[in-house]
């Protein structure tokens, strides 16, 4: 009995599902997907393959292949995600030191590697290699003095004009999406958005190039954010050749998720961490498989980026960021010139950060140095502590020692870069140029920590009797590790900026690759997390959604307020009522004109407009194409043509002109909901469901729609009408 | 507008929010809980102090305590389950020991404990310290010798029956609830299920107790799985403290998904790994609020943990499972006497176990030892390989050596133990006492790994010019690794039974400590995956579920059939029209006789039965306790009252009764779908919304009603019909 219920219930379903015109199944820029019917795209078309299976060996293989090709994208992705990271970091440190000289064996190695097969042996001396020439060498012979470093620091700054000239250029001509860091846009496509071209071939081609580019300039910024869109990209171009992907908007999400899982991997070399920020912070609807083939994807991004770059330079990139963050900044009468406010940043930023030290090199390998323990080997002038000429400690432990110059100097340096830092990446972030922030973040997180870690160490040396020192800093012991406190400070500032809290701590746990830190570096996310959340509740992703108005439902808000579904639909008391189609009174002109004088997505089918029982409901775009090919192709359908959603076409009068059937493009199963609902389930439903519209009901009779956009709307209203109630829950 | 609108759909809500009588709210035994409305329960409360907080100081702080309540449940929670796990791993050290030996100093002293102190220096001797006194040298003064070793075997017999026959006993007479692994239960409770007991204070209780037992009894079996069930037990303990838990049984879900994590974290000392494990296979709702409160107490837990138990010695535990899975066998003719059954099976397995070395020693033990390497200094039997005496590599650098005699003494003795635990675990799990797979599981996995580690170990240092070997077995290199090859196993073993994928290999690598491992470990968790789901799809727990018959919709099953909502409503053609009850014809009478009647756990409410348009759900056991109660206390109410859900009373004839209210009984928000509605689509709304049951309508007209147990049956049944279909997706 079930069964015949089936096959008599499947054809209608196929009426429905079945597309008998070009188009129709997919969606316009800047709308929205409808989930539900996207998934259920994706069952038939499985069920397609699988009966088609048995007739044929050929159509086994098919299917099995169809099967596999979920790993296969994955594998993919991860291959060129690692490759371009991999690449990019090379690029990246053959371009940075370009700034600062030329390796003369061959002019495409960088200083590490130009220096790598001289015969120095000491690391200072590889430094010095004579293969290796500054900009004052090669063009005036002169490696010391004043009009050397006034020639290498002119040459710095054009080179950094130039990259970022380069780069602003580029983004404007050929790909205006490539700007930013690109996270908020992947939360809003992954929430099912559609945005045209965000993830195409140009903005990959062109954001990888772009991204070399402004980092090697020298910018505050980074390219963790950026290397996530880069990877998204290159999921948007596997799953385009694969029908089972291309053609379903559903289950593409499913591997964009992943990707942006593979990108964070390759960013941080922390692929469990990657499965997690993909997780809790990028995606939207995550199901358990897409959490494996995640992780599938991030370990192959990590392992091919650490084949290709096999020095690991670049494996000390995390993400941090301050309170006072830079997104606020939208308008500035600069931003009206985005190139020539690139150029003024860049000129800034390479004018101030050439000087001193810490600003010069590149922001990874600052905030490592921060992050390193000073062993007995470090030369580094954080490390200049004054030894005791007794000591014969093992390399490894080395007790707390009194400061020395270096470590005096490094102070003033790193204090004077940590303000300088925090007000450039305030301008940068927000260029039209790749960019992401947390790399900025955690350098200004490092160097607030290392600098407090000193401070404490010098305390705790000076002053090893006062009571929080006393049972625990004895003299001679290592009591203050001040590279820890800069990793505290990194994960805090990141923290706060984007309230990640669980894959924060577990990328931190990676980088550092030791349990034993878990412990300061979860009470440094939870505290930053509280401590952030006290001024707003939003990260600077969901930040970064609002202001550009995109309708994202974000599963982390919650709703609290006591309204009803009947309080948001439309119409409202006043409003004129609802348009609604009849299932088989309305002429096509009738359809055409309120098509035209309306512009919603969909319209509501009912019964009549007396007893205004709901039957379904009929997208527009799929009504206008469905009457655009009736009149174009089928014979006898003129304006006044009767329209009839019923199985059977209605009894009309002799001479009438032949009815439109147009049952395939009616919804049978609209999602209901009553007009008593409170908005709370409502807006669970919206969330969970991945609905677009929402038909309002009381006793069977039609009532309103709610839309997505009405959700966010009133979500917005009540949110501003009642500002404290989100501070407790 | 929107004001006023929310103020009067307010009071309808209140109207049937407000809970005016005793009982209305909670849930039956073995019933499905309500998660829309548990959450809209909630929401209502923390309104409530919301908008309290305001009138005075101590209605603020009040509000502040609660919304902290959360933390402090997941620090107590943690605190709790760390000192439970370690109380029991301090107790089963000394209980197991107990079976061989008699500590002089102090009898609560285990072997390790009792040795500490004594003066030998190396851990030979040190094994052997004089304090320490075997059975034999206790009662007959002998410590070598055949008397001596049948003496100990005896004491070793009796002592494993007396733990087993104590346990089965405490759990027959007090707790019934304890026996077995605990998981699928909690599943299931987390799905939403309601099981009395099952997470209470004796089973807690009984559970900690028995489970030291029959772990130091020998018997082939965990502590994992039922640590994870002590671990839920405390938090439902905990959350009953805390009204805004104990009063909501969608929120006290939260906190056991939360409790499952700590308890998988101190079970393995993995606390990312327990979240992990928390959220792909124990809990069903996981919002992130819940990810990173779970990853709070899971760490607290592990932290406690090992503050109480600093030797770390049971930190190796793992989980891993066989093909052919013990939890088929469900009746044997033994499992009739759960006290016999026990007696025997732990006769048999210390009759067995006592002479071979790797049965004799606790499982964890076993594991440790199978996957160390031979460092030079090790004394196992496993690394008793033939030293070239010109050596001198440091210590952690060995090349492979040709095994020597204790090797392959060890093969055999690791092939019988193999065959035995294999054999044992199948007829321990099942048993009527707390046990756990993880444990047994991997130690099979291990030991098939050590042996196969061991082949391979030799074959290439035997043939190092085969080709598979010749690039990277030079003589005198350290190519093959006999202990990654048993976590491989263990893994790999692990991954067939449970089917986890991304917790496995994150509790592994929190178990090594080191990425490098990450590629085997991901490869044997892939290849255990697959080859399980070739035999079919279900992990341990689901098949656990599904013998057991619990109510579980699982996330992880795909519904991929084409049948509609209309196929698997209720009632079906031929059978009697649906019972329903009209807002206002019905009298008091009418509907204690269709309760009488009926066992359905709630009726539709409609016009009438002629429009049949539905206005709302009454809920059976408040229909029943509003009557009751009116009968009480309400004057007037008779047998022949009419009841009216209507905001006003029906114009009744002049000399009728009084008639009853019930509008605070009825659900003004049913959920519907219509009877076009892909069954695909229902079971994701059941799923996602978590709903009990889904009315059907046609042009908004209740054509019938869809159970949360219809739905489960017309899967189970479309499963059986296309077996096939399962296997490719």
């Amino acid at each position: 009995m079930v069964n015949a219920g089936a096959m008599s219930g499947s054809g209608n379903l196929m009426d429905f599902l079945d597309e008998p015109f070009p188009d129709v199944g997919t969606y316009e820029d800047f709308h929205t997907i409808d989930w539900l019917r996207e998934k259920s795209r994706d069952t038939d078309r499985h069920r397609k393959i699988t009966s088609k299976s048995k007739e044929s060996i050929w159509e086994f293989i098919k299917s099995l292949l169809d099967a596999w090709s979920g790993w296969v994208v994955m594998l993919l992705i991860g291959l060129l995600a690692g490759t371009l990271a991999g690449v990019i970091d090379l690029a990246v440190d053959w371009m940075t030191d370009l700034k600062e000289g030329v390796c003369l064996s061959a002019f495409w190695y960088s200083h590490e590697q130009c220096c790598w097969t001289s015969n120095e042996t000491t690391f200072e001396d590889r430094d010095k290699c004579p293969l290796w020439q500054k900009w004052s060498e090669l063009l005036v012979n002169q490696s010391e003095g004043a009009s050397a470093y006034i020639l290498n620091y002119l040459m710095y700054i054009l080179w950094a004009l130039l990259f970022a000239f380069l780069a602003v250029s580029l983004v404007r001509v050929f790909a205006p999406y490539a700007c930013g860091s690109g996270i908020p846009e992947i939360k809003t496509i992954l929430s099912g958005f559609i945005i045209r071209g965000y993830l195409g071939k140009w903005t990959l081609l062109i954001k990888t190039v772009t991204l070399v580019l402004v980092v090697s300039s020298g910018l505050s910024l980074g390219k963790e954010g950026p290397l996530v869109h880069v990877a998204c990209c290159c999921g948007n171009f596997f799953s385009s050749l694969f029908s089972k992907y291309s053609k379903n908007e559903g289950k593409r999400r499913e591997v964009l998720s992943a990707a942006a899982a593979a990108g964070v991997s390759v960013a941080f070399g922390a692929p469990i961490g990657g499965v997690l920020f993909s997780l809790e912070e990028v995606s939207y609807y995550f199901p358990l498989k897409t959490l494996w083939r995640s992780f599938f994807a991030a370990l192959v991004a990590a392992f091919t980026l650490r084949s290709i770059n096999p020095f690991g330079n670049s494996r000390l990139v995390l993400f941090y960021v301050e309170y006072h963050t830079p997104w606020r900044r939208k308008t500035t009468k600069l931003g009206k010139y985005p190139v020539l406010e690139v150029i003024v940043v860049t000129a800034v930023t390479a004018i101030i950060a050439y000087p001193n030290p810490y600003t010069r090199r590149s922001t990874s390998e600052l905030i490592s140095e921060l992050f390193n323990d000073c062993g007995a080997l470090e030369s580094s002038q954080l490390c200049d502590y004054i030894n005791d000429p007794n000591m014969t400690r093992p390399v490894d432990d080395i007790p707390d020692r009194p400061a020395g110059v270096g470590v005096y100097t490094a102070m003033w340096q790193l204090a004077l870069a940590l303000v300088f830092k925090i007000v450039i990446t305030i301008f940068t972030f927000g260029m039209k140029i790749p960019s992401g922030l947390f790399i900025p973040s955690m350098a200004v997180g490092a160097m607030a920590g290392r600098m407090v870690g000193i401070g404490v160490e010098q305390l705790a040396y000076h002053h090893h009797d006062w009571i929080v020192f006393r049972n625990w800093c004895r003299p001679g012991a290592d009591c203050v590790t001040p590279g820890l406190y800069a990793m505290v400070g990194a994960a805090a500032c990141l923290g706060g900026v984007t309230r990640m809290t669980v894959s924060l701590v577990v990328i931190m746990f990676e980088l550092t690759g030791g349990l034993e830190y878990i412990v300061p570096l979860m009470a440094a996310a939870v505290t930053s997390k509280w401590v952030a959340d006290a001024f707003g509740k939003e990260g600077i992703y969901e930040a970064h959604i609002h202001l550009n108005g995109y309708p994202f439902l974000d599963v982390k808000d919650e709703f609290t307020h006591r309204t009803l579904a009947t309080d948001v639909m439309r119409p409202r008391r006043g409003e004129p009522p609802l348009s609604v189609l009849t299932q088989d009174s309305m002429t096509v002109e009738d359809v055409e004109t309120l098509i035209k004088e309306t512009d919603y997505n969909g319209f509501p089918v009912v019964v009549s407009r007396d007893s205004e029982r709901l039957i379904g409901f009929a997208q527009r775009r799929e009504l206008i194409l469905a009457i655009k090919n009736a009149r174009q192709r089928q014979e006898g359908i003129v304006s006044n043509s009767i329209m009839y959603f019923t199985e059977e076409p209605p009894e009309l009068p002799a001479n009438s002109p032949h009815p439109l059937k147009l049952r395939r493009v009616l919804n049978l199963s609209p999602f209901t909901v009553t007009d008593h609902t409170p908005m709370e389930t409502v807006v669970d439903i919206f969330r969970k469901l991945g609905l677009r519209q929402c038909l309002v009901t009381r006793s069977g009779r039609l009532l309103g729609i709610i839309t997505k956009k009405d959700v966010l709307r009133h979500m917005a209203q009540m949110a501003n009408q009642d500002p404290e109630s989100i501070m407790f829950n």
